[in-house]
């Protein structure tokens, strides 16, 4: 018998899911998750009741956090995810070949195990044991805070900025951020929807603007998630995504990613460019 | 007291909205409306249950209904809208100095009476009785029949192809605006969710692509629309918007749309682009 599964995305509004199944329904030591079955979208993961991904139109988030930022630097070799569980980012990383090792340090050891057992195509890099992929079970904050001049991309594939995920959103963790990345290094961050949320996403913005040279948002169109319209903040050292022209062949297949979508991400709607801070 | 008005985007999809009054609820002629001050989303139009504006996200659809293909064309004098009766594509379109008439032609005068009423924002250039605004009740389909060779733009602002929208979506239609716009005319026609409306999409755009030398299909963020991401299918005799460059200034603000987003609007993920039909 099918129930519906609704995610309360504001007070205000909700969106609710037909599932032919729950296929789990658990707490772990940080959350509350549920796998279940869902009609329109495939198999869904929902983390303390908000919907994370689903099997149907997951290689949108997953394609837009990876390739746009990897495309965007010219070698990159060295990839730290934090956060990320489900193991989609992971996934699209290592298609690249010029990377040469992806960390993720995913708090959540239980969010890595449900997923290779029932979101398979997603958790396909960790599944295969991936050798360019190293999975690390803890605080992926601290992790970073250790490391300087390292990394070549670092991908924040957190959950909202409440729970498990409330650290990725301090002034401190870019100035880390900044750190760990190489001279000509950069980040991205999912920062919610820039509609309804436009408070996260002024904030976190200012944050980078303070401390990267090249501040840019970008969006993409996440159907599960709150609006529709989801935003991503990228900060980088050297390259801006404004001037980019295609460095090097992207030699496999993408479902939503293509040079034009690297482009066209970056148009800002007036309504986004009029709240986001600017360069002093 | 509040209370919850759903809508079912597809049978497996619901999107609820909390209202804190339901202004109006009643049967016209065609079709069931509700008119309802949600919480999130400010005064909102139903229309047999189905989302179709409201007074915080409306700017993003008629922006991108209105001036996407006005500014394609450098100088477009008459546009006719079909459908719109809410009355926010009209208002868009007056505000461009070489526009000199714009008709409406809405089915259901019932909409037309409750926009003005209810959403002043979005009625506003039917409520000022705008010099360049006509607007008439009854059928745009069989009215555009009339027309020859005497638009520059027609926009068919059409609800979902269940109800009084069907005729929209036939080939016939297409021929229609063909013959009703001038040498080098062009038009934009709704066409839902590229995501969870793609035979709909693909067929409308099969045909757009029989008739006009030019097809092409654009998307824009409508947050209470199913997944959020929504597209636009346009035809044109001449010009094509991807090798479009300004042509003539905005001189009036928008909160959406810009000449960047015009761009960008065309960039089309690799899912799309794979199953829309190519020019034979």
């Amino acid at each position: 018998m099918s129930q519906w599964i609704t995610e309360e995305q504001t007070p205000h509004l909700r969106l609710s899911a037909e599932a032919e199944e729950v296929v789990y329904s658990g707490e772990s030591e940080f959350q509350k998750i549920e796998v279940f079955k869902s009609k329109e979208y495939g198999m869904m993961l929902a983390l303390d009741g908000v919907f994370q991904t689903s099997e149907r139109e997951e290689f949108i988030y997953h394609e837009m956090m990876s390739h746009v930022p990897l495309f965007l630097h010219p070698n990159p070799e060295r990839v730290l995810i934090i956060g990320g569980g489900d193991g989609g980012v992971a996934r699209e990383c290592v298609r690249h070949d010029c990377v040469k090792e992806v960390t993720m340090v995913e708090i959540d050891g239980k969010v890595v195990e449900l997923a290779k057992q029932y979101l398979p195509t997603i958790a396909k890099a960790m599944i295969e044991n991936n050798p360019k992929l190293t999975v690390k079970i803890g605080d992926g904050i601290g992790f970073m805070a250790e490391a300087e001049d390292y990394y070549d991309i670092i991908i924040v594939d957190c959950s909202d900025p409440i729970g498990p995920g409330e650290g990725l959103f301090t002034e401190e963790f870019y100035k880390n951020t900044l750190k760990a990345l190489k001279k000509d290094g950069l980040f991205v961050q999912q920062t919610e929807s820039p509609i309804l949320h436009q408070p996260l996403v002024k904030k976190v913005f200012g944050y980078v603007n303070n401390h990267f040279p090249i501040a840019r948002l970008y969006t993409a169109f996440i159907p599960i998630y709150p609006a529709g319209m989801h935003c991503f903040t990228l900060g980088s050292k050297t390259f801006d995504p404004l001037t980019w022209t295609p460095n090097r062949e992207q030699n496999f297949e993408t479902q939503y990613y293509n040079q034009d979508i690297q482009k066209a991400a970056f148009a800002l709607p007036n309504f986004v460019k009029a709240y986001l801070p600017k360069k002093q």
